[in-house]
């Protein structure tokens, strides 16, 4: 097959689906994701509006597709530093870190973001819940290495993922974030901090004991 | 003195308060936070609503009055648990299991009660606050004393005492609670069964250890 042959029909609906997510995901970016409508995504693209619901049935699934798509990115990162050598203490802290870092960002730096996260996760809890399961997963797998290791107690590493996880809740979750920078007038350097000293305590507790 | 004495004047009024907290609490239960007015509240008692605004300059007053009395006594039933002889760990678990239980009744199992005290998250702040710090104070002192018997590593007990419920928010703040009951599709015995693992992990990570 000759490389410079015309993409086929499916190659070409894929770089059209991305140009639609690109554009939109600016437009949310500098509009906001409730003042900008799929005729302006289209207009933007020099196409018609026609054309967009092709690919996409409504602003809420283009929005769908763009959250599925930043969650992807995070993912890969969290699966990347499971996928390390060394110490799994040290791995999990640098995954719960990172997820608090993105969620930070996500929700606080970008205001403008935060209205299309709110909004996927009340319409598209699918993509969300899809994305703690495969973070769960990466954080057993770091869990089962340790424990073979002889790292950490023996244990069930999807029940202790979901406890790390559920653990770190007030670091990663959209309301308790607020919470902790409104209500207690938290700085994210003390918030990081109290982060790590969780870190400690949960780490220490999955460590083998001469009582085991 | 003679016990037949009329009532002092600040005792009258202590009891005029109590009479306008409990009647209101009852209409609050009855037909909501919301629809509840101070004249529906001073027509219960058989006084002018210009009266009941002696008392208190408005219903968010009452409502604050009310939600510092009902969480005073989940404070006092955690203080009493605190004060048990017995282990310190065994203390810790029955307080977080109580917190748990105490929260999920009140904002799910009375719908009613579920207006009123979002309604005090929002605007009265300070008798959370203030509900959270003595509950911090209670564990606080059961973490010291578990670590000056040896139950315990030494630590810092009122970071300590943050991080556990910190840890636990998931099955006290009610929005994780919503989360987990509907997103998340939980009941209530596996919620209460989860809430037993994470202690198991917390209270494991307080133990001493070897290489301390």
């Amino acid at each position: 097959m000759n490389s410079s042959a015309p993409p086929a029909p499916d190659d070409r609906a894929a770089a059209t689906r991305l140009s639609i997510l690109e554009v939109a995901e600016g437009l949310f970016r500098s509009l906001g994701y409730q003042k900008t409508t799929v005729a302006d995504i289209a207009r933007e693209l020099g196409m018609s509006p026609a054309n967009v619901y092709r690919f996409f049935p409504s602003k809420s699934a283009i929005n769908e597709a763009i959250a599925a798509r930043l969650l992807e990115g995070i993912t890969q990162e969290l699966e990347a530093i499971a996928a390390r050598p060394g110490p799994a203490a040290e791995r999990l802290r640098a995954m719960l870190r990172l997820l608090h870092a993105r969620h930070l960002a996500l929700f606080f730096r970008e205001r403008r973001m935060h209205d299309m996260v709110t909004a996927a996760m009340s319409e598209h809890w699918g993509v969300i819940a899809a994305f703690i399961a495969r973070i769960e997963a990466a954080m057993a797998r770091v869990l089962a290495e340790g424990a073979a290791r002889g790292e950490f107690a023996p244990h069930d590493p999807a029940v202790a993922a979901r406890l790390l996880k559920q653990a770190t809740l007030a670091w990663t979750h959209p309301v308790l974030i607020a919470d902790a920078l409104g209500k207690r007038a938290m700085d994210e350097a003390r918030m990081a901090g109290e982060l790590d000293e969780m870190l400690d305590l949960l780490l220490r507790g999955l460590r083998p004991n001469t009582d085991d």
